[in-house]
């Protein structure tokens, strides 16, 4: 018999399994602690934040060897009573802080006290996100200052932090000791302490404080879209969007550039306008979600190459010209001033920026990448992610390339003769009666088709303005599936005779998809701009295989507006991507996005991307040879006509489901493409 | 027979002696760095820097084993000439990175080309400042962006200065990220780096650059002195010194403080109006000396606590009162942005606070200690910096205290009847005849003594205005060692009947020092004030030594400039100071502003006070029963009449030396005190 057995006790953590014997009386988040159980806490065992609730394990006390007769816990205390009645305390959960282990026990863990607890993507065939912020709050109890102890109240904070939480040598901001002694004693030597990555003290409020914010930031040539997000649950608690002002600028990247090539110090301008957007954003966001912008400790930015210089104010013109030299493609740990973003979030918050691949390829592709993991995968994934540049990453758990592919404006509507930005009256998608070649469509604001009853009511107030990239790649996919395109891309000036809606155009044709105001016709040169657009889509992705050393993908993510937009089967009828299983070809949201947001939550994420970034395999398609081989031969439509079957039984599905919203667990503004 | 000796050669570098055998056609430079050789370079071989150079050894070349018939180097090369054309190389001079071993060989380096080269001090008693700036300066040849290198700018440049600098894992300032991409081009591709602390790149300049520079300064609540220094030989090129302008928010340290009591956030007008005057000062320096303040990489800061939390932006309302706790006593590492100094020196310059003591004791009696270094001897010093409070370090290299002491104003020339601030026209000099009781003085601005032919003519210009802190001293040690003063500072009136000069002042005497206008006096008040103040400085100091366990202390150092300025004879005929051999008695001259130029030409140095200060024992004199005691009896003049030959025999000199010329080295301007 161990003679120590009458005073010590045996606890079994679960789900980890993590068992050990202690004194009775012991604190069992001490226990916790000593034995490396992940339970959650702020106020550092005070009963004050409430992230550190346990369960009394129920049954199956025998299988870990415990005597289910035996005393287990203290009995529920006055400190859990005043919890309770505060902030409200689950029937049977104890805080694991206040409770004492009084004999052998089977403590449950439940997912939401785990420090790094997940956050549930909607989407089944990614990773979910563990909560591992590089922010973290402290409550500590500091020694007041007294004649006999002439330490800086900087050093009894340290203290504190080092006896209360075990954390060593740990810096101060300016800012933070500008506020460190009002804050002490407003806080009467008790206060919440941000700490950033383990080093530096970011923050100090008075008193207890658990919530803080983090901002996911997706910088687009045309919009910028945020995500505050709390940075405890991984929760979305507001989102938003608006236009790049920079577009005042220049309506795309090259132009933008072109902008500060004709106005030396133009990328200054550019670099205060997208500042200001952020900063306006932030606040929005904040005022949506009623959280003070002092609260927002953590921003990350993505964005392409030109969008990443200008807002760190370092002109783009190198981008604009080979070799397209990028200052630096590492990613940047900065501080909110650094950005001019100390008056939109709190003056310590930290921001990130995500490495950038190479000249063409950014870091959103370096977000689309972490959110994706093709890294680590077993299967060859393609990954697209399109833009006016498409940026176009291939590979598997060994072995990663990545090229972007200029596929020009015509994806997002622009040159395009009825073409415009996805947005309200814009037409997203069509179908064309196979025997009669009659169209019908849908816009963007309205539920019902074009041949629905209602129709002309609904749309005389969001009225019919354009088509947007989906819808383009849609009429031409049914225009080339009812046979008025021909393979190599010709509007086919026979089939006037079937339908007044093939119009002679000079020496081609155009088919009529909408009369009215104004008239929406898809021409000849329409149908060529799009041909571009997919062939160098289409040859960026081969050129990658070509390299890789495959002939086919196991997998496609389309991240984006436009990738999540499109009918994927409309997508593949028209070539844009090699062929796949059909099931297999996924749209992947804002994926970009969502890569600041996992790189926002998750420390361990940025060192995960950084080390990805510098291992992926850079071509550039300018100096490829076979680029230009493989953009004339995928100038064409790809299939015979025996695909049809094939392809088109998705087709028949009214509209893809749209997988940006996998963004949407908080309120959210929707963003189209 | 070594079988490879016909093919190596022997080098031996004197000084060091550091020897190694290398193959022939081996740099001499490259044979340095891999035998551990103290040899500088910035241009990193490339014989643009000239920082290598070395002689050939002349004889005893035995004593070193050499065959003295032997080849040694090759033959002055064409791109030593050029060297030598376009910056001067002097006779038997070698660069070392184109000199090449051909034989055997004794090669010596001059002490300005190792880089811990040593600045010389004009005190023989201190310690030499060892070169060794946390700022390092590395030109670099950076490989050209191509379009099958899609690596960033810096990273290139990192990877540059990791090959030919051996410096691995530097991160960049995003003003550097901003500037890089055209001072890279403006250089072709060669550029000169700035590294803080061998982590940051702070600054790149195209093409070669040599010459940084740094900036000390000493923040009193009166003046504001700055030096600046070249970071690579330690000169100080340029000094300039000004009023606090903080003064108009109140003359003393408690009236600051109480300023801000007063009037809610009106530390921030101090913070904004002390760095306005930095910035000016910085610039200032700058032009004075011919440099570009984007050329200032570092400043390092001194001031008493309040100056110091005022400098910092931090209000310092709780110095105010008990328990004066400091917000942080730590020492700071800031950036020039950090105190709004990004325009008046370079925007990556660092800038380094050193600690504070305690409440009351400051970084400058940091610096003071780190220049006077009592914590390296084996005897026991007092060091004292005499200001509105008097900061007192007593120790040696076992144990250092610590106190402040409140002195009051007094010794700046405040609270005395004729009393002024050192400045041209003040009485700094006073002998009195002991048979005919007639003074004789010198003033600022005049050589010459008021008994000389043409003092009056002399001082029509610079009039006589009133008496300074050290001309004080020199009267009441005067008056008491001419039987004006009795032991216990009465005035005696029965004087009278030997002088007219004793006159009668209400119920009090005074003694006139001199008729004109104006009449300056010293009455009973003023020599009560000087009491009280040396007795408080007295009691402090010997409140120190009771807790250090020793009744005497072997040496004094006397700093700032009041310390440099009075005669330390007639400190210790009043008492100011315990006794001890008036040989070893000194003035330190600005010893805390030495100190922060000691902290900037030397890193290790900070490292060093750093330590040096957590282990100094802090005494708080108010809650120090015993310090009212010694108070109390520290009132009389110490010395019995017996002590007068002894204590006198130094007086006859015409005027103490002043010391505060040891920062003299460059061109500056005086300050006195």
């Amino acid at each position: 018999m161990n003679p120590d057995a009458v005073n010590e006790a045996l606890v079994v953590f679960t789900p980890s399994g993590k068992r050990g014997r202690f004194p009775v009386g012991t604190r069992l988040l001490e226990a916790a602690r000593k034995l490396g159980v992940d339970i959650d806490s702020v106020c550092g065992g005070r009963a004050l934040c409430g992230r550190c609730q346990v369960t009394v394990g129920e049954g199956s006390f025998a299988k870990h060897g415990i005597d289910s007769t035996a005393a287990h816990l203290n009995g529920f205390t006055a400190t859990e009573e005043r919890y309770r009645a505060r902030k409200g305390l689950q029937d049977g959960r104890r805080l694991s802080c206040q409770s004492l282990l009084e004999g052998d026990v089977v403590i449950d863990v439940p997912p939401e006290s785990q420090v790094h607890k997940q956050v549930v993507r909607k989407r089944a065939e990614v990773r979910e996100i563990a909560i591992d912020p590089i922010t973290t709050l402290h409550f500590v109890e500091v020694q007041e200052p007294d004649m006999h102890d002439p330490r800086g109240d900087l050093e009894r904070l340290q203290e504190a932090l080092r006896t209360q939480w075990q954390m060593e040598g740990l810096s101060a901001d300016l800012h933070v000791l500008q506020g460190l002694q009002k804050a002490l004693r407003k806080g009467a030597w008790k206060v919440t302490v941000a700490v950033h990555d383990s080093r530096r003290i970011v923050a100090v409020w008075p008193g207890f404080t658990d919530k803080i914010y983090g901002l996911a930031v997706d910088i687009g040539s045309t919009t910028i879209a945020a995500h505050l997000c709390d940075l405890a649950s991984g929760e979305v608690v507001a989102s938003s969007g608006l236009m790049n002002p920079q577009i005042r600028f220049g309506e795309d990247l090259m132009s933008r550039v072109s902008y500060v090539m004709m106005n030396p110090g133009g990328e200054v301008e550019m670099t205060a306008a997208v500042r200001e957007a952020l900063a306006s954003l932030a606040r929005e966001v904040a005022k949506e979600a009623g959280v003070e912008t002092d609260l927002i400790l953590e921003a990350v930015f993505v964005g392409n190459p030109v969008m990443h210089h200008l807002l760190l104010g370092i002109d783009p013109t190198e981008l604009g010209g080979a070799p397209f030299a990028l200052a630096l493609d590492s990613a940047l740990d900065l501080r909110a001033a650094d950005l001019g973003l100390q008056d939109a979030m709190n003056r310590g918050g930290g921001i990130y920026v995500l490495p950038c691949i190479a000249g063409h390829v950014g870091a959103d592709a370096a977000g689309v990448v972490l959110s994706e993991t093709p890294y680590l995968r077993d299967e060859v994934s393609l990954v697209v992610d399109v833009g006016t540049n498409a940026e176009i990453v291939l590979g598997n758990k060994d072995r990663l390339l990545a090229c972007s592919s200029p596929t020009g404006p015509a994806f997002e509507g622009a040159q395009i003769s009825g073409g415009q930005r996805a947005a309200p009256g814009a037409i997203e998608r069509v179908r064309i009666d196979k025997e009669t070649l009659e169209p019908r469509f849908k816009v963007i604001g309205c539920d019902l088709w074009s041949d629905d009853p209602g129709f002309a009511e609904a749309t005389r107030k969001t009225s019919v303005t354009g088509i947007c990239g989906s819808g383009i790649i849609e009429v031409l996919a049914e225009m080339f599936l009812a046979g008025i395109i021909s393979k190599d891309g010709v509007i086919d000036g026979a089939m006037a005779a079937r339908t007044s809606r093939i119009e002679p155009d000079g020496r081609t044709f155009s088919y009529l998809l909408r009369d009215g105001e104004p008239r929406i016709r898809i021409t000849q040169t329409d149908v060529r701009a799009i041909q571009l657009a997919k062939a160098a889509l289409y040859a960026g992705s081969k050129l990658l295989m070509d390299h890789f050393g495959v002939d086919h993908v196991d997998r496609v993510m389309l991240a984006g507006a436009f990738g999540s937009h499109i009918d994927t089967t409309y997508a593949m009828v028209l070539g844009l991507i090699p062929d796949c299983d059909l099931a297999r070809v996924q749209a992947a949201g804002n994926a970009a996005g969502t890569g600041a947001r996992i790189a926002l939550l998750n420390k361990q994420a940025r060192r995960e991307i950084e080390s990805v970034v510098k291992r992926i395999q850079k071509i550039e398609t300018a100096i490829e040879p076979n680029f230009q081989q493989h953009f004339v031969e995928a100038m064409a439509f790809p299939h015979k006509t025996a695909d049809y079957v094939h392809l088109t039984k998705a087709v028949a599905l009214p509209a893809p489901k749209v997988l940006a919203a996998e963004e949407g667990e908080g309120r959210r503004r929707r963003r189209r493409g």
